[in-house]
Parts: structure tokens; C-alpha cells; sequence
């Protein structure tokens, strides 16, 4: 079989904010004929939604030598930024996704494929889920502060804890997004981050009860203020720093003082490292969805070439919710 | 009754690092006649030794009418920097310090009165006992840094460590307590830090194969090179940041992209919430002590006059172990 892949390629290490002039879109040619010697365990997956912050996405397979996949499958997992994944290699490594591929396989529950490739029933859910119950520890009536609560992640988050009995307020950087965090999403309370002056005034009047849990997406100056805000025995689960991607220098400062009087735990995490809750993040996550108690929000671009417009836009806060690239139609 | 009190007063509110002449001797005469209406529940307690940093300390009441505790009883919980404490008022909060003055009334054990005012059985021992095993969640094997090492914390945490099974390094600031380390109480290695000029390599120099568990007196650089040597899942346990305390300016800009991809754990506590493990922490260290595998080291000052060089050394880093001021005999 032989096919033409559009696909995109970045044109040298990207220094500061990344820009749609750093990528570029290029054509090859893949040939793949099973069963050769050499092609043992390889396939080749047609993309048809991918997830440009962590590379995930969701794919049908059109050839394969893979003992465990045959043409037809429904896949997800790490994809490429093109029209075609090719997997090679005996021993190929899915980690999680592979319980993915075999729900796919199985039944996408009737949920838009979108939803799976990174979405709320991909890495962006289990991120939050796990982030949130595992991380955060949660009790009913804790004080929430989500950062990025418009984006993948937070969006999510909120929802979970609104969802699990507690108080969440979260940021996000233009009003369309405060606006869907307060009114549809029912968030208690959200505000414009680049109207504030100063943050920790700013936290004090959202939280005059202190912060029991801030599940942090952008670090820097908010990780400084959400500690000088927090209440005892505290949790920030450190989720992202997109505010220091970019400017290594916005890094944060904490006042480690506070983080010792306070008593206040910060951790970092990964949804990787919560494979032992896969499938009660699914199951929990499927029942809210189909009771209308969650919603899945999604910004979606189109084709190869509106990849790099869709990952520069993360970094200029554009995206509301999950950001996805449909790729093709299935 | 009528006594002479000699104690110590702070001139001024501190700005940097306190110096001997920030604080003064004076002396006042304190009366307290048991039993009149209004001296319900006060004592006062013949000070015997006292912890500088957090003011616990041994004594022995010489007046009482406060129904728990009767002349003579010995007793530890925060005392004054004097030579008396005159403890007033209904419903005095012991915390977890009433738990050791019923000890110390039934029996201190055949151990120095020195142990139990704030020293290996007294809040620098549970905060190194607590500290290490509850936050850190060690597992054997765990390789293990400690800063200000040969302090009243360091010096216990790393022995627990050793004990444990841990592959243990300390840093201090001065040959003899590099040495005390390595040489008297088993640490597997140590450094001078004041002889570093790059952090980042000589944590790496000394763990080869990353850091577990970094137990933090310190703060500031140590902390920021302590998150780049460690190894994933690793636990920052924030016990001190005697960096900053003079100078906020010196906190440090720990790297959260690495927080998060490591999924490090950072987290800061306090020995008084410890008290579920007390007993098990004075069982095990008692135990310990009894069979000659942890030593108490102490660095012991004399009188009321003692006490300001005793606290302005802690800041030089002139005490190795634990720093108590013996203010009388028994």
C-alpha cells in the first residue's frame, strides 16, 4: 500500500513563544507491505483527530503487520501531526492508551471520536480527574482555585469538584470565558486574570475564607499568590506552568515560609501515573456525561495545515476547552 | 511567694540578622500567692533548660494552683527566656507537650533532662522522626539529602535515615560537623557547601543515581539544586529555610516543569502534627538510645546571660546538634 502524508514539521528549536512561521508543511510518500521481514509489528493509523499539546489523538487503522491490530480498528494514542501515524517496531509501547484502543474497538459509547483523543475521555480527563481526586485529596466544601479554568484541564477540574460538593472559582483571560465558567459550566465564581492588579488582593476577595486546594495550570506569579492565600493543610497540584513555557524566568517564588507553617503540599503529576484509575474515570465520567451533569467542551480546527495555527493559539490563551484537530472524517 | 526573675528581652523588632545587642538581661520580681481568686490555674516553673529556637524547655514548678500539676512536678512545654515561666490562666493549651510532662512526672527515663527540651526527645526529635517518615515516606534504599545536616533536625533525620536503610548525604557548613557526620554518626558521605561552587554539580557528584528524598533545613539554592538532582516521584520535605529567614530575597525559584514532569512532592509541616506518632516516635527513639544506634548531640549553654549568643549562633551556624541553654541545675 502506498499513500501520500501531508504532515507538519517544526523548522528549528523554538526559542520564546512558539509562532505559525516556525512550522512548516511538508508531503511523503508511505509505503507499507505486511508481513515483510523487517515490518514486523508495524501499521499504519489514518489520523482523524489529534490533541496538539500532548500529541494524542484517535486514528483508524488502514494496514498492519501488528499481531494485536487489524485494518479497520479504531486507535488512539500518540499520534503524529500529519494525515498518517506509521508505529513500527516489535515491543511498541502504548502505556495506557492501549486500554483506550481496546474500549475504541470495542464502542465509543456513542461520544464524538474528538472525545477520545485527548479530550474529556482522553489524557485531558484523566489529567483532571486524577489531579483532582487523587492529587488534591478533595473533602466536601473545600475552597477550589482553578487557574486556566477555561482551558483542557481546568474546565474539567471545575467540574469535577463542582460535581464532588465543593466551592470553585476559576481564572481564565477574557470574558467569553468567565462568562461560560459562570454561566454554563457552574463554576461559583470567576474572574479575568489580566484585569487584576494585584493577585493577592485579588484571591483574598474571591476566597475571604482561604484556599483549600489550587489546582495550578500557569504557575509564575498565581502559584505566589495561591500560596500567600491558602488555608492550612493546603494542596496545589502543579498540573501546568504555561506561564513559564515560554519566559523560564516568570518561574515562581514561593514563600517557603508559608509552605511550612501552612503546612502546604505541592505536587506535580502526570496521567500516566494513574493507570489504577482508568477505568473508574471512565465509567464515572461516561455516567456524567450521559446525565448531562458534565460537559465536554471543545475547540476544534481542521486539516494538517490548521495544526500549527491550533497549538500557537494555546499559548495565546485562544482556545476555549479542549483544543482538537479534526484531521479527517472516519 | 516572692522570687527574683532575671530574663531576656527583645530591644526592637529585628531586621536581619539578629545580633547581641538586639537583645537585653532585666531582671523583676514575680509574686503569686496559690489559691486567690484571681491566680486560678497559674503556675510558676523554675526554668532548668531551654530550647532557643522554639522556647520549649524543661522546668520544675515551684508554685501551683492549677489542679493538674502540683510543686515539684517536672514538666516541658514552651517556657520563657528567663529564669522562671509564669504560666497563667484557665484552660492553658499544652498540646502535645502535656503529654511529655506526665512522662517527665513518672520518669525521665535515666536520660539527661537536656533530651526533652526540645532535643532528640523533645520537638527536634519528632519534627526529624515525623518529619522523615511521615512526609518523606521513605522505602529502604531511598537515597537521601540533608541539608544543615549537623543541626538539631539534620542530625536526627539522618541517623533515622541510616537506621532505616537509606543511603544517607549531608551538607553543613564547617569542617568538624562534615566530619562529625561521616565519622560519628554513620552518614554514608557529606560536604562543606561553603566549599561548593555549583550546587547543581555537587548534588549530582554525590548522588550519581538522583535523590529520593531531600529533607530541606535550608531553602533558597540548596532547595532549586536539591529539585534538579531528584529523581521522579521524588519528596522535598520542608522542614526550615534558615536562608531566608534574614532575607526573604534569598527563596527559591524551584524549576516546576521539572515538579511536574519528576511529579515531585513539596511539602511543609510542623512537629505538632505529629501527635498520633508520639508515642511510637519516644518508643523507637528510647530504643534507640538505650542500644547505643542514635546518639544525641547538644550543644549546651549556660544561664539566663547564655541565651542571646545561644539564639544569634543559630543564624552563624555556630552550634553543631542541638543548641539548649542550661539555665539551672535541678
Amino acid at each position: 500500500m502506498e499513500v501520500k502524508n501531508k504532515y507538519v514539521t517544526i523548522n528549528d528549536y523554538i526559542n520564546g513563544t512558539p509562532m505559525e512561521s516556525d512550522f512548516s508543511i511538508c508531503e511523503e510518500t508511505i509505503s507499507l507491505s505486511s508481513g515483510e521481514d523487517n515490518m514486523i509489528n508495524v501499521m499504519v493509523v489514518k489520523n482523524l483527530y489529534i490533541s496538539v499539546i500532548d500529541g494524542s489523538g484517535v486514528g483508524r487503522v488502514v494496514e498492519s503487520a501488528h499481531p494485536d491490530f487489524k485494518t479497520g480498528d479504531l486507535v488512539t494514542g500518540r499520534l503524529h501531526w500529519g494525515e498518517y501515524t506509521v508505529i513500527k517496531g516489535v515491543g511498541v509501547e502504548f502505556d495506557y492508551d492501549t486500554i483506550l484502543i481496546k474500549r475504541l474497538e470495542l464502542d465509543p459509547l456513542g461520544f464524538p471520536l474528538s472525545y477520545y483523543a485527548g479530550s474529556i475521555l482522553g489524557s485531558s480527563g484523566l489529567t483532571a480527574y486524577g489531579g483532582f481526586f487523587k492529587v488534591c485529596q478533595p473533602k466536601k466544601g473545600d475552597k477550589v482555585f482553578v487557574s486556566a479554568a477555561a482551558g483542557s484541564v481546568g474546565i474539567l477540574v471545575g467540574q469535577y469538584a463542582k460535581l464532588f460538593g465543593c466551592f470553585v472559582v476559576g481564572c481564565a483571560g477574557t470574558k467569553q470565558k468567565v462568562d461560560l465558567l459562570k454561566e454554563k459550566l457552574g463554576f461559583d465564581d470567576a474572574f479575568n486574570y489580566k484585569e487584576e492588579i494585584d493577585l493577592n488582593s485579588t484571591l483574598h476577595r474571591y476566597f475571604p475564607n482561604g484556599i483549600d486546594i489550587y489546582f495550578d495550570n500557569v504557575g509564575g506569579e498565581m502559584l505566589e499568590a495561591a500560596i500567600e492565600n491558602m488555608n492550612i493543610f493546603g494542596r496545589v497540584a502543579v498540573c501546568g506552568v504555561i506561564s513559564e513555557y515560554t519566559d523560564k524566568t516568570k518561574g515562581p517564588k514561593p514563600d517557603m515560609i508559608a509552605v511550612i507553617y501552612k503546612r502546604i503540599r505541592i505536587e506535580g503529576f502526570l496521567s500516566v501515573d494513574f493507570k489504577d484509575i482508568y477505568q473508574e474515570f471512565i465509567s464515572t465520567t461516561v455516567h456524567h456525561l450521559q446525565t448531562g451533569k458534565m460537559q465536554a467542551i471543545e475547540d476544534i480546527s481542521y486539516g494538517v495545515e490548521g495544526i500549527p495555527t491550533a497549538f500557537v493559539d494555546l499559548f495565546r490563551g485562544n482556545n476555549v476547552g479542549k483544543k482538537v484537530v479534526r484531521i479527517a472524517e472516519d
